[in-house]
């Protein structure tokens, strides 16, 4: 299948880390997220002994938080040595209530707000990555108020095309985020960010994109930013430390996926920061990566129990599952394509082919169109694999679903990390 | 401006349902959802005199709940008197802790779930509409274990083709939802459901698609219907008592937006239903419409804090605001388009065009290209008009962001619907 997480047992039915997913199903009712945490751990330790064999161990890997955020996510990533990427006072709030080490937390987005920096100022969150001279300003204030220091990186956009959906696109310079370097807005922000007192400048951020599978735009960013820390030494005398090149690995969601191995990826881009440090004459520096969706997309499944199937001679059929684009909105946003099992009849041959629709009063609503499966009926379990990224944490309650549970599977066992939304949380907040 | 819930006021100020924006925005904060008590009020009596004008009082009006859905809305619309059209056990729920009368619900959906329909019975929803024979089945099923009887109308796709966005056009044979006409499953439906001992069957339900600009696919389907009730007739000597033609009614978001206006949308289908029904030789039947975004959409504004201005040259400028697609994914979703309005200096030139992007990590969190607005700078308070609907009933928490509170406007007067989501409201249902 498309990724280690998931078999067949003797049963026939599919696995998840090992526990059938039958069982999971019946224990935990649907729709439900199911994730296999060795997946996630062995993905941790993968990116972490590539950093120790390419870089000497002079790095970090930064878990991309927004990719899949709860507090047990935190614990993980935590016992496995990484640092996080956030995005937001909740990301934060999440990462420090599960008892994430705040000095490891590295603070991204284009509209931090002022409640937001300060919050996170206050909480010693480790990184702030700057993305503009409103927000340099604005922490400058913060804090000269407070009379602390901070580090921060500064998010540099190098102009780098990388071949993705434009939503999941954003190196290149027509983008919200980050400092252009063309236009010299780079290197004037390196000169304000030197001159800001009360921030310690540590370095540079670029992150290119979302679900790229080539090495190649990677090698060229990481080129064009260890270039632009040659200049700024040669224009400003400043050697920086780190160099965050962001994330953006594809990962396999159907068979035809061909994503670049990480290994791979790693090694050509460690030979490209290495030959152009050299060449620029500065040293090495500190490299993070901020993998997300290749740590925990591959390691996650929805269940699904099937409704309704409504045969449309000559045009299609519609299988109608228990959830949709509520829990899984990637298919309506992007037209991402997903692999789908029948739970109980997971090794049979797949003979049908049917459009997967969720249960929204919406025709969008879909999660694969030409989905290839086994047979199957009301009250079947289904499986929609490789959800584990970006499922979780864009759901909503659209519809007023309530929003699953999610479940880790850890040597075969199930335990609860997030609890079903009950109708109660629904109007918790309304008067 | 598009809509008559927004104004400005002798400061300059946009005003929304006779309130400031920017005093709102002062006392509750940004991003906030802001609704026109008023505007709400009268759209639901328009519709209402309108089936008095064309159908001698002999309808109703079904508040399509999807649109928004929270308590306050439910005792609104039914203080007017309507019904209201629900498609999960989470509306249902959320109308019935409203005190919403339960008679009045017309359950809809492609799949509803054994739970739901069983909560739906249990409850005592007066109508639920069915769509499709795995649905008919488990309900008998139901109501046999029971004992109850339960009113049901079936859903029929009429095979028109509505000129509206793929996602949301629902009437053609190609669709999620209901019996087909053309294949002759309709009328073996309705076979089925005569059959039925446990359910009335009182007639048939159809919708097109939504923010439908023309009256022809809307006349077109009444027609279709109207016939189909006459086959009925000839082929089982039915005569079904109501006609329920959904809703799909547009919307100005833009300027250049040119919905039909209601009251001649009104007309033309009531005189289409009055000649069908005449030549088929059947009575006038009981008249249900569904509107939802007509009701809503132009009556809601977001307000937004301005953040980072990123100016591009050559290429645009962005302007990052506080909120985004977490709490307004349509643009995201079908490239939707709004006005927006600088709420300090409602009234002055629009000198700007800028594209309003959201504070979320992802290049498509964008909620405006091109947009035409006044001068304006990080501080300033910026309101998307026309949110009213699939906004605050779309909204996620992606990127780990609270959901804004939600306030209701009357008089000028401004109260609390929702409260703000806490970053504690976050994690309430994390381990």
């Amino acid at each position: 299948m498309i990724s280690e997480s998931f078999s067949i047992n003797e049963k026939g039915h599919l696995t998840i880390g090992g526990a059938d997913a039958l069982e999971l199903a019946a224990e935990y009712g649907t729709p439900l997220y199911v994730l296999d945490e060795e997946a996630i751990r062995r993905a941790c330790r993968r990116y972490r002994s590539s950093l120790e064999r390419f870089y000497g161990g002079n790095g970090r890997v930064l878990y991309a938080s927004k990719a899949f955020c709860c507090k047990e996510i935190y614990r993980i990533v935590a016992g496995e040595g990484l640092g996080a990427d956030v995005v937001s006072g909740g990301e934060i709030y999440t990462a420090l209530e599960a008892g994430f080490p705040a000095g490891r937390l590295y603070f991204h987005g284009n509209n931090k707000t002022e409640d937001e920096l300060r919050y996170a100022v206050q909480n010693g969150v480790g990184t702030i990555v700057v993305d503009n001279l409103t927000e340099l300003r604005r922490l400058t204030g913060l804090l000269e108020e407070t009379g602390r220091q901070q580090d921060i990186l500064l998010r540099i956009k190098p102009g780098i095309d990388a071949h993705t959906h434009s939503f999941i696109r954003t190196g290149q310079i027509d983008s919200k985020f980050g400092f252009a370097l063309e236009t010299g807005e780079a290197l004037e922000a390196v000169r304000a960010a030197a001159a800001a007192a009360p921030v310690r400048l540590k370095g540079l951020h670029c992150h290119i994109g979302s679900q790229i599978f080539d090495v190649e735009p990677f090698r060229h960013a990481a080129g064009v930013m260890a270039d632009f820390m040659g200049e700024i030494k040669k224009e400003t005398g400043l050697e920086l430390e780190t160099l965050n090149l962001g994330g953006g690995f594809g990962i396999q969601y159907v068979e035809k996926d061909d994503p670049a191995a990480y290994e791979s990826y790693m090694e050509q881009v460690a030979a490209e920061v290495h030959s152009r440090c050299r060449r620029q004459g500065i040293p090495i520096p500190e490299v993070l990566i901020e993998p997300g969706r290749s740590i925990v997309g591959g390691a996650g499944a929805t269940l699904y129990t099937v409704g309704a199937l409504k045969e449309i001679p000559g045009v299609r059929t519609y299988l109608s599952v228990d959830g949709g684009m509520a829990d899984n909105p990637r298919y309506a946003l992007y037209g991402s394509e997903y692999e789908a099992v029948v739970c109980a009849r997971a090794g049979e041959p797949r003979t049908e082919t049917v459009t997967i629709a969720g249960k929204c009063c919406e025709s969008g609503d879909l999660l694969a169109e030409g989905a290839s499966i086994q047979a199957c009926g009301p009250g079947d379990i289904l499986a929609v694999l490789a959800t584990g990224a970006y499922n979780y944490s864009m759901a909503s309650n659209y519809n007023r679903l309530p929003r699953p549970a999610v479940v880790m599977v850890r040597g075969g066992q199930a335990r609860l990390a997030v609890r079903r939304e009950s109708y109660a949380d629904l109007v918790r907040n309304d008067l």
